[in-house]
């Protein structure tokens, strides 16, 4: 039976750098080597011009029904002023809450090939191999209260709660811990303890699933000092773990130490049916919708491409093609193509679709 | 009359640094250039030990009856397993809360001395001077509910809320615009409007604000491409105001940034009194209590000094002496004289009272 992809490729240069996966798995179709059914929705800004929500129920269904999801990038200047529940974030937001998927893992690699385009110096970022686990439906993101209230006066009061359950943080650090078994066996949990209570509590799990994973070596940080640590020497890290806030601006972070943002994927995951062992999953760029170059052809896919790879690596263990995959990026990187974002002097440098294609080729 | 200094070391290198900060202060006071009289008190871990307190109400009342307070760091390993209201932490939030200092100034300046001790490279840091403007007093580290809750069946549930009015951004952006006056004129303010109601709260107020400052350029930016722009072009920026906890995470990034962490100072002050127009204030260096080195001898006590220096300016107006302190800091630094967390090839290393010592004889 086929398998079925629901492509959401939002705003901005979310269609451009997408019809590089539809191409990518047309090939594989035509190829036999995979079943591929596909299917197209609007996410974001585009949905709202087409239906006034940031994601039609319509399209949450097929989300809902597809074995996995591949999202481009959402929002831009265009959707400023709409209405909260409407923006364009809204609907990742939805699908990330409404398909449960708590697991968001955001690998931080710096590619050989371009490890001269990172701010940092060459031998702090060379080889450099973080993974990012981020906690995805909870936290301050969905917590209520979430309110602004009129007080008078021209007063107004802004709410918005940080929530966490025992067993919200117990799951996402045996993710963490799993992963690291398949890596350098290191997992660094960062909170603010030392302020908050969710930091309390989330140390308090995470050092007993800790106890779990004798083998794997558990250290608590403080998430300012993970920021400084980041900074300082990025690959005293494996693998980390914390919240949906911290995560969201830690990951941020760690991907542009690489220097190679436009190449990051990453992947959302719910936890796998009881009965089926299938979990719904999400694979998304960390790059956004950079709706200045949007239209102009020059984006960058490879983030797009590389997030393509983990689908096919954790929703359809398709291991053999992920790695393959993955190679042909690294390799045409080393051949010395560039996107305009990648851009140096001595190397070729290519729009979206001569990249996609050189990919491909591989 | 005498102007009230408060000194309160707290624990690791704390004792250590401050001793230098007396040091100056009985050398001014020598040469009459001051009338500082000064007491001393406990807060942090050693508070705890000694009264079972973060911080005793009689030291509270010496705080609040001070022109400044000076701080050293607080907290340790030692005291990791005491109860969250007595952590050491508490000791300097409370303060913060107590002596309404909303208004944290946090300046990240790469001394050109030091540029090469940065992890980034060199073009990138170097004349690097930023200011990020930190609310302090608000935000998710005092909103209530601050719970935990056992739920039963082994689950509980944290729950931290972050609060804002509009009063309190109001005055922190417009700290923000006017030190930007005396600067570059540029002033960015991040936050998470994407998926806060706080965030969205804090942007319309100080968008609002901006129009009251038509010479200062204002721009928004969201928390988590703050963090990566820190990374990836931190001379962008001029001064950055965002809420208590961004500003914890993106102020030590900014700090780590620099290279030059052990010599940051900052500092935290309230609103000017209404009828004489002075401010409660309190003094730190950013960086911590270093418990592993603490006792040694080896800490480096510019931050510190430098920290007095930003008392010297904005308690007492004594602008002349904190240009020379300062210019004494850079004058060592250029000079070669290093302390071991800044060591450098061909540099002399020091400790904690040679550097006091060659500071205070600049
Ligand atoms: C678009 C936005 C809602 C989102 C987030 O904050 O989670 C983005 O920054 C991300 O990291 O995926
Ligand atoms: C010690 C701690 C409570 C504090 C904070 O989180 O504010 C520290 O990290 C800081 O930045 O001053």
């Amino acid at each position: 039976m086929a398998q079925k992809l629901f492509l959401l490729p939002g705003d901005g240069i979310g269609t451009e750098i997408m019809k590089e996966v539809e191409k990518v798995i047309a090939w594989l179709n035509s190829q036999g080597e995979t079943d591929f059914s596909f299917d197209s929705g609007l996410v974001g800004g585009c949905a709202y011009d087409a239906h006034g929500e940031a994601i039609s129920e319509e399209d949450m269904q097929k989300a809902l029904a597809a074995d996995a999801v591949i999202f481009g990038a959402v929002g831009g200047p265009k959707w400023d002023k709409v209405p909260y529940e409407k923006r364009p974030e809204a609907g990742l937001l939805r699908l990330r809450k409404d398909l449960k998927l708590f697991a968001n893992l955001r690998p931080a690699i710096c590619y050989p090939a371009l490890a001269d385009a990172s701010s940092l110096k060459r031998e702090l970022i060379e080889g450099l191999d973080i993974l990012i686990v981020r906690e995805l439906t909870g936290g301050v993101y969905f917590g209520e209260p979430k309110t602004i209230t009129d007080l008078g006066n021209g007063q107004k009061r802004a709410i918005d709660t940080q929530v966490y359950e025992t067993y919200e943080i117990d799951r996402i650090v045996r993710v963490a811990m799993d992963l690291a078994r398949t890596r350098k066996n290191k997992v660094h949990s960062a909170d603010k303890k030392n302020v908050m209570k969710s930091g309390v509590l989330w140390d308090e799990v995470a050092q007993a699933v800790a106890k779990d994973y004798p083998d794997v070596e558990f250290h608590h940080i403080l998430a300012d000092n993970a920021a400084m640590q980041l900074v300082r020497n990025p690959k005293q890290f494996d693998v980390m773990v914390t919240d949906n806030l911290f995560g969201d601006i830690l990951s941020d972070a760690a991907a542009m130490l690489t220097g190679s943002l436009g190449m990051l994927p990453s992947a959302s995951l719910g936890a796998p049916d009881a009965v089926t062992g299938k979990r719904k999953a999400l694979y998304e760029p960390v790059h956004g919708s950079a709706p200045d170059i949007a239209g102009t052809g020059v984006a960058n896919p490879i983030a797009m491409l590389a997030s393509f790879a983990m689908a096919l690596r954790y929703s359809f263990n398709l291991v053999a093609l992920a790695d393959r995959l993955e190679a042909a990026i690294s390799s045409v990187l080393a051949d010395g193509l560039r996107t305009g974002d990648i851009a140096q002097d001595n190397r070729k440098t290519v729009g979206t679709e001569e990249m996609g294609a050189a990919i491909l080729k591989k």
